[in-house]
């Protein structure tokens, strides 16, 4: 059985070690489109983007647990085809806002939970990164990954899913963002790698018609709106955030986030206004 | 006398080691702007942005020489405010092209010519990359700055100038290219944090109304078109490179490049159609 939760629950991660600075936010920013359509004398682009403003973007939280997502596919108990691997959901929390522009840092990953889907597997990986010389935790993320193809093994099917829903009435604000055609291109190089973001016959085989944005860089483009509306641009006030993503956004779209403002909670859903598509669903953000 | 050509000429800049890998070659790429305006599944875009079908931009040979360019300030006869230099002409040649994807590399810089323009001052230095481990060279480029202000210290003022004319026809090609409002904000991640081209502030002390966009970054997008209408896109063809900027180009502008075929030499010149200002002028290009 190429998924047996008794073996793989509670798996610890290979612990890795990496690293920010100046250098990898701005390239982080300017890989979610922070600066795509301003203009690039906008303080509210070169805060992002220009070592001697920076403030590092909240969302850079999702960034330094990728080093660890390899680790996944080590696990005893946990035999997949990685092509079948979704991203499902994301929670990312900053400890102590804000973030400092530089760390050396250790991420350390535990599968937290497996459900049977039926027709996939749903599997919970809870990520905390540490300041590498005092261990002190400064991220903390939790990741679904759906695993298509791969449910009926007999497990437990109810997840505690990302699953907040906003409230019956028009957002308190929406903000739109364009992505770039080469959107994906550029975010991948902050660590990403994965074909599908780049490889249209990759892409093609896994089922997309062509590839699709990062789920990360569509929360980080959420991120952003929620930064602007609803945080006035003050990168400490957004504490955590978490979505489940309900369908991909090609690289060159538009991104659409509405939200709605209940005191420190914002509920939040982006989509793709062209297509009528909801990308990022359930969105919950805590804003300080 | 803050400029000594007595003192200054011939002097050697400090070698400088540094290196190239795939993140770099894309990250370039992306820098000069590969992928605006394109499909994100276009091969002619993947080819220089996606590691699996990976290939160097020729002029990615204008990148390792500016690690080295610092030097320049610590050469005794060569005493200027750094903000009134311009880049005034560059001329790259790949010694045995393509680049290979990835190399460890040494560059040593010399001080070859120092003019009297009489408003100012013109500095050549001679540029080699050499692979470290074989000491093999790699690439030669040649820069020209200018140094406003600094004329007048009763130098030889004929200098050897980047000069080829194009031939009095109509263009064989035409190649127009968009730039990004934060191109130079991508592209400075090659290597060239100049404040120039970032803070609106520091532009406008240096005499520009906003950032500018890198000099090198406008000679990259005119070996861009020079690739794809005189050399099929094959890197190997496109040996060397020269011009001499004439005009700054901010960050968003469209740049046409304008090419003239004659046998192995095209000379080349590239502008602004939007406000009708040549950029890059007297360009000439060799092509195997």
């Amino acid at each position: 059985m190429p998924i047996d939760p008794k073996k793989a629950l509670g798996a610890k991660l290979e612990p890795v070690e990496s690293s920010w600075n100046d250098d990898k936010l701005i390239l982080y920013a300017l890989g979610v489109g922070v600066g795509v359509g301003q203009s690039q004398v906008d303080p509210k682009v070169l805060q992002y983007t220009y070592e001697n403003v920076l403030k590092p973007l909240p969302t850079y939280g999702v960034i330094p647990m990728f080093a660890a997502v390899g680790g996944l596919f080590n696990v005893p108990g946990l035999e997949f085809n990685p092509m079948m691997l979704l991203h499902g959901e994301q929670y990312t929390e900053i400890i102590e806002p804000p973030l400092p522009t530089e760390a050396q840092i250790v991420t350390e990953g535990q599968i937290s939970g497996i459900y049977d889907k039926g027709k996939g597997a749903l599997i919970t990986i809870d990520y905390i990164t540490k300041e590498k010389r005092t261990g002190k935790p400064l991220i903390k993320n939790v990741m679904g990954v759906f695993i298509r193809g791969e449910g009926g093994f007999g497990g437990d099917a109810k997840s505690p899913e990302v699953g907040n829903v906003p409230p019956d009435r028009q957002p308190d604000a929406v903000v739109e963002y364009k992505t770039l055609t080469q959107q994906a291109l550029i975010y991948r190089l902050s660590g990403d790698y994965n074909p599908l973001h780049a490889d249209p016959g990759y892409a093609q085989k896994a089922g997309f018609k062509m590839p699709i944005l990062h789920g990360r860089c569509t929360f980080s483009v959420a991120g952003h709106a929620l930064l602007k509306a609803c945080c006035g641009y003050d990168e400490r006030k957004l504490k955590s955030m978490e979505g489940r993503f309900s369908s991909p956004v090609y690289p060159g779209e538009t991104i659409r986030t509405e939200m709605w403002v209940d005191g420190a909670i914002v509920s939040f859903r982006s989509s793709v206004p062209a297509r009528g598509v909801t990308v990022l669903n359930n969105g919950r953000a805590e804003i300080a």
